[in-house]
């Protein structure tokens, strides 16, 4: 895969895309079954519309296919390069990581577009998809692999897994496994991450914070922290903490509670929001409960701080490095939140909703980490890419540099040429 | 330390140096002390000179510091910008890691250095030397960690290890602790990576080879051959494997041997280049013998290999991904070596010894990974960063995006604009 050229790669992804219109019926027969199961198993309705895969999911893949084949090539771009002397180049040049393991849950048409990223990254992968779609994915991974291959990839760059023991055995290859990525819940991704011995990146928690500052306009403050809250709390971006600043408490807190009692969340109380808002229905007293809870539901945890400083300190505490939110007016209030918050997305004056690899313009979300290392926050195709040093000389040899003989010349040099050009 | 500004980070790096001067004295005297248990000890003369630290060395220690004043602010850079809506500007902003732990043998500068690089990155260390060297970093760390206390970095930015019991303790902690580098012998390397939680940046072994393929320039080969093996051969990117294409073996493996005998160099033989060379002092015949040894001598395995994919095959397998150069004439030929070895470092017509952080022109080198995560060979300062993204709005929210009322942008902007700067 490390060598495979773009012209390859683009037309393993348009043959995918015309083998899978070719073979709708037999994909969508094989989604039937699963679906049949799942009913006869009484899944409920949000997970079978998860599971199905018709004929608008299968358009959905085919543009997607498309699309990531019109993109520029990720690999072989130049990220720096310098002449270290005459005739001695040395070139920072991004590549594919190896082999990815793309472990997630349920729904079909992520296999399809981890295959799609694996192509375009030049990646071997490893896909295992949800046992719920176990028909649908061999269907898929059938087709999209044998396009591959017939386009020109090696055979085996795209393994499928179906059991969790083949996963479980599969985490302990650190030697031939480079990365591994897992979707799905908290309980999965974090069991994932406690077994494995191959690097992971993603996210376990989405504990959210929006802080309603002194100064902040509370209008601005109720949208943002409504939207936060209710435009889809089961996303990992959904806030699940409302903090407001003490100076502005009594008035910004009933009408922050009455919007979102009105989107119908059910509020947990600190004890002084709770003085200040006054029992009523779902609203309960939380006191000094956990505030890393994360609800994915409507409901959300409320408290009163004293400071912008205490604010920070909270969500450096209890928040999982995810997405925070800052609302207030004066920029330098706002620049010490991003600056100080330790976590992957941090705002001002914008719901945390907007924490997402669509929304953030950068194409398939490949996943969102909040761990610090190689990719931060919601990641791209870049997430699938590493670098490596390429120099090229003339027979160079240390020996004349630790003699004296030869000097380094340490040139930067325009990084936008193409990699591959010849020695400059 | 996430919001120290750069003014505050280069009065800490000159009030560092500053004070090392003026307590030249008592920093000498700690290290007489322990240069005097390690005479008393027996330690070798080379590892007395490791543990020195004088008058040179604080100079250079000196000189360190203050080169790294000079340097631009490695935090706050803005590495991508866009759009996303009218007044809706997301930036992708460098920022320190964190809390990074540095583990090493011996070398008291490198405690100096590793701390400078801490101050000029806003990362808050941890530091572990080695016990030889325990007095004298118990007065470097205490007089780095004071003028940095005193120039506004926050108390307890430096912490210091002095058993491997605390180390042991710290390699657990991975909800404090975000990144572990190790710089030290294979064992001590080996030793953390399998034992830590937190996500550890290094390399364990330094398996080189130099191929030289069938239209290699035979002086050229003999010059970059012995260069990376004897250049300094307890270094990791020594060369430690020789591949010999069997087209050209019969005349180039007598040039090659000459080259490497003649500079000292015992010669572990496979089957076919024994019988090409014959016996002779020095040599042995290693035939199918393991092809994973770091030598770290003046010791050599050669090997024929039939085609650039052998030695290619050869290379992904029994090297450690670290540094792997090919002399060759025909472009494609180094091309296709560069794209499908999988090291780090990849070379054409160079010596394996000039993968380092100084010769690469990156400055204080932090360490080498063969990993490929987060950064992939030397790395510079850009290896104790990460970023966040940061999100500014006037109030936006998702649901506008979500119903239609509003559509994204997502304009990419001129990244060079400084970090803080307003609304666009």
């Amino acid at each position: 895969m490390l060598s495979t050229t773009r012209t390859t790669k683009d037309a393993a992804l348009r043959l995918a895309a015309a083998r899978l219109r070719e073979n709708r019926a037999a994909v969508f027969a094989a989604n039937e079954a699963d679906l049949d199961a799942a009913r006869a198993a009484g899944l409920p309705a949000p997970l079978l519309a998860r599971l199905g895969y018709g004929e608008k999911k299968l358009q959905e893949s085919v543009a997607m296919l498309g699309a990531l084949a019109a993109l520029p090539d990720p690999a072989g771009r130049v990220l720096e390069a310098r002449r270290l002397d005459t005739g001695l180049l040395l070139r920072r040049v991004s590549c594919p990581i190896g082999l990815v393991a793309l472990v997630f849950e349920s729904r079909p048409d992520a296999l399809v577009q981890m295959a799609g990223l694996a192509i375009k990254s030049g990646n071997a992968i490893i896909v295992k998809g949800g046992r719920e779609a176990e028909h649908t994915n061999r269907a898929l991974s059938s087709i999209v692999a044998g396009a591959g291959v017939d386009a020109g990839l090696p055979d085996g760059w795209l393994g499928q897994l179906e059991t969790r023991g083949e996963v479980a055995e599969l985490l302990a290859l650190d030697q031939y496994v480079d990365l591994v990525i897992p979707r799905g819940s908290n309980e999965f991704v974090r069991h994932i991450k406690d077994t494995s011995r191959v690097p992971v990146l993603g996210h376990a928690d989405g504990v959210c914070h929006v802080y309603v500052h002194a100064d902040a306009d509370l209008d601005m403050a109720a949208r943002i922290v409504t939207d936060s809250k209710v435009q889809y709390p089961v996303a990992c971006n959904a806030a699940e903490v409302l903090l407001v600043d003490a100076a502005i408490a009594g008035r910004a807190l009933p009408r922050l509670v009455a919007s979102l009692e009105s989107a119908g969340v059910a509020l947990e109380l600190c004890s002084r929001s709770y003085a200040l808002v006054g029992a009523g229905p779902g609203r309960v007293l939380k006191g000094d409960g956990d505030w890393s809870v994360e609800y994915l539901d409507y409901r959300m945890a409320v408290r009163v701080v004293d400071s912008l400083e205490e604010a920070i300190a909270h969500i450096n505490r209890y928040g999982s490095g995810h997405t925070d939110a800052i609302v207030c007016t004066m920029p330098e209030t706002a620049r010490r939140f991003m600056d100080e918050v330790d976590s992957a997305s941090v705002f001002h004056n914008a719901s945390t909703r907007f924490a997402d690899g669509y929304r953030y313009g950068l194409g398939a979300e490949v996943g969102i980490s909040t761990g610090k290392l190689h990719a931060r926050g919601p990641m791209g195709m870049d997430g699938l890419m590493t670098y490596k040093w390429k120099l090229e000389g003339h027979g160079h040899v240390v020996a004349d540099y630790a003699s004296g003989t030869k000097v380094f010349e340490h040139a930067d040099i325009d990084a936008s040429m193409e990699a591959g050009d010849g020695h400059l």
